[in-house]
């Protein structure tokens, strides 16, 4: 493995959801989709502590209130099971139904109690699960796959390019802690939206309050700084499981290192938040737009995510167009306190805009930088110390044209 | 002229801002464009009673500031000039200063107070108004000319693929009122953003706080019912002039023949705001979301405006996909407290959800359906009697090629 510095972090090159101690993962062909794996797992040899955030849309799915529920009960489980190409959404009293027998399946696969399952699925909405299909997939389950965490990573794709992993270490107390992640992003399937789904591994030892406002935290900052078209899914969901393998003594918020946990917990959300956001429908660049100096963590949130969500500053983007207007627009109606006559705008390393006004650039210069696939924009109101960022992809013909086809 | 009554409205086809007695409009060429016409006016025998609404975006444009306080002074114009091409907007103290000039000078070539001349422009954000075309051309205006108001309503657009405008009439006190109007929708320029202009004239008899009340609750039901892209642009501005000269008595909301007003100028708003939506950039069809059954009206109007936002919603619409779980999906997310259970949505004539649930419809006549220029979708909430109204249009190819275009 080759490994990368970034301050007492360590990022494993080729590192997964199974690099943490204990853990198991695979995937494999059940027949929801044609061909492609669509039912994937990931396995803790011991329950893990596990906290998890669900999308706020009011169509919540099914297995969402399954995996809510079951993780309530005891703040602990030791699998979970993903099926993709159907989402279990707006399926009614019997998709709930499906999702308590999916759960139940795979515990009695596992010999755990039923509320040690999470349960998730993604796909197509309002067609009612294929439980016989799933029923086989989970008889074809082996827990000993040495490629596992790559099955899985596919397994959980719908239109999704490519899989999406991270991994850290760092030590604690003398203990080598290890995170990992999978993703999945933005997918079509019949009838589509975006739904993201993520889940994070780690042997760390730490208590599930502790977890959980980490999590919470932490996606404030990622997960939910990230649009592709501004939809939310039914079925969003991330889950993190902490099975203390690591042995540490258990992490708490006053531990002299939690920050450090907070940050290897960052930067592996953030890392996955980015892969989904370039992976977007159709996309050809990741976007990043950096807020600093706002008055308050509000109002940096809501700057950057005004200007990620339009879809001119989208398309200009696309259009290698260093089209300074549109930023400044979008800027302009985030429904925010903000001065207009102190904000400096960069494309990159080019300002475009000063105290408010235009200032001459060199636009050759800027739509040489615009050809890269990131492209950052820095926006400083000059009015605080609050800073945030967003991540966001450009709106292209092919998001068009993936998202205007036929279902089939 | 045809006419087709509507109730005791009848709409004259045909009709515009100069049809109301007492109103003038025109538009010439000044060179702010290459060919096109580019300074238009609306100029009324007498001093009209004037209100307005503006944008909310931050950013405003100077000549909306110079129209806000000019307005404020006597509650009245006389004339209104609009130059298309370039915005005047993000150009600071300069731009402030050319918006002065040109309401100056146009209200030296009308021998009328420099208060008495509201200013808009639309085009170009942070490039200075050239002045001296602008002066040579308010030299050029005639108020004699019979197509005037076809001038006038070119004079306006920019990408725009189409002019805009709609008359009624109808009887109060015996006394024939008549409402006029003309609009520009979204259009593209260096760094473009779609703006919105709407100017209504009237010859009612109307004072300043009734008509800007009347404004303000049409506006709500109407202009800020649209969407073409979410992006709220730096010049928005709608106003209606009423100069007297029907000779009616002062209308006032006491007055039993109010609602017949309201009507009437909702009607011309209503049309504005579709013709708008309509032509939206790269648009081939009109989306109408009509809300109702919601608790309060804030829920009806939030509601339909996340479906018609929802760009999963759009480019399905253009691709003619019945695609009901992203109608449901953007209800979900518009963050309103609404019951899942109960949602009723029919896309035209076809039912596809029924208390919360999909039912079974035909595909092919869904997709017949679709093809139409004007697409309905329907929503009951089944929760109250509040309804509201959004209209929006598709999104395509031509969307993305007209906003991913490099300036020119």
């Amino acid at each position: 493995m080759q490994v990368i510095e970034k301050e007492s972090i360590i990022v494993l090159e080729g590192g997964n959801v199974t690099t943490p101690k204990g853990f198991k993962a695979g995937g494999v062909h059940c027949g929801i989709k044609r061909k492609r794996l669509d039912l994937g797992y990931i396995y803790s040899d011991v329950p893990a502590v596990t906290a998890g955030v669900y999308t706020t849309n009011l169509f919540q799915a099914p297995p969402l209130k399954v995996t809510q529920e079951s993780i309530e009960k005891e703040q602990m489980i030791q699998a979970v099971l993903v099926n993709s190409g159907n989402a279990n959404a707006c399926t009614g009293e019997q998709g709930l139904k499906d999702a308590y027998h999916m759960q139940a399946a795979f515990a009695e696969k596992l010999c755990v109690p039923n509320h040690y399952v999470a349960v998730t699925s993604t796909g197509v909405i309002g067609v009612h699960l294929p439980m016989e299909k799933i029923d086989n997939g989970i008889q074809q389950v082996l827990l000993e796959d040495n490629e596992g965490a790559t099955l899985f990573e596919k397994s959980i794709l719908t239109t999704d390019t490519d899989v999406k992993n991270i991994c850290v270490q760092f030590v604690i107390d003398g203990k080598t802690i290890t995170i990992g992640g999978a993703a999945k992003g933005s997918g079509m399937i019949h009838p589509n939206m975006a739904t993201m789904l993520g889940f994070i591994t780690t042997d760390a030892a730490i208590g599930y309050d502790d977890l959980s406002a980490a999590l919470r935290e932490v996606t404030n900052q990622t997960f939910n700084m990230i649009t592709v078209d501004g939809d939310t899914s039914t079925n969003d969901m991330v889950l993190v499981l902490a099975n203390g393998e690591a042995k540490n003594q258990p992490l708490t918020k006053d531990h002299p290192s939690w920050s450090l946990f907070m940050n290897g917990l960052k930067l592996v959300s953030e890392s996955l938040a980015k892969q989904i956001a370039r992976d977007g429908e159709g996309a050809t660049k990741l976007i990043e737009v950096q807020v600093k100096n706002a008055s308050d963590i509000e109002v940096a949130r809501a700057v950057s995510k005004s200007v990620i969500s339009s879809n001119l500053v989208k398309t200009a983007i696309y259009g290698t167009d260093a089209n300074w207007g549109r930023i400044i627009c979008a800027v302009g109606y985030s429904g925010q306190p903000i001065n207009p006559d102190t904000i400096t705008v960069k494309i990159g390393p080019i300002t475009v805009v000063e105290n408010g006004l235009p200032t001459p650039f060199d636009e050759d210069e800027a739509k040489e930088y615009l050809q890269n696939e990131l492209v950052q924009i820095y926006i400083n109101l000059n009015q605080g110390d609050a800073t945030a960022t967003a991540w966001g992809c450009d709106l292209t013909y092919d998001y068009v044209k993936i998202n205007a086809s036929y279902r089939t």
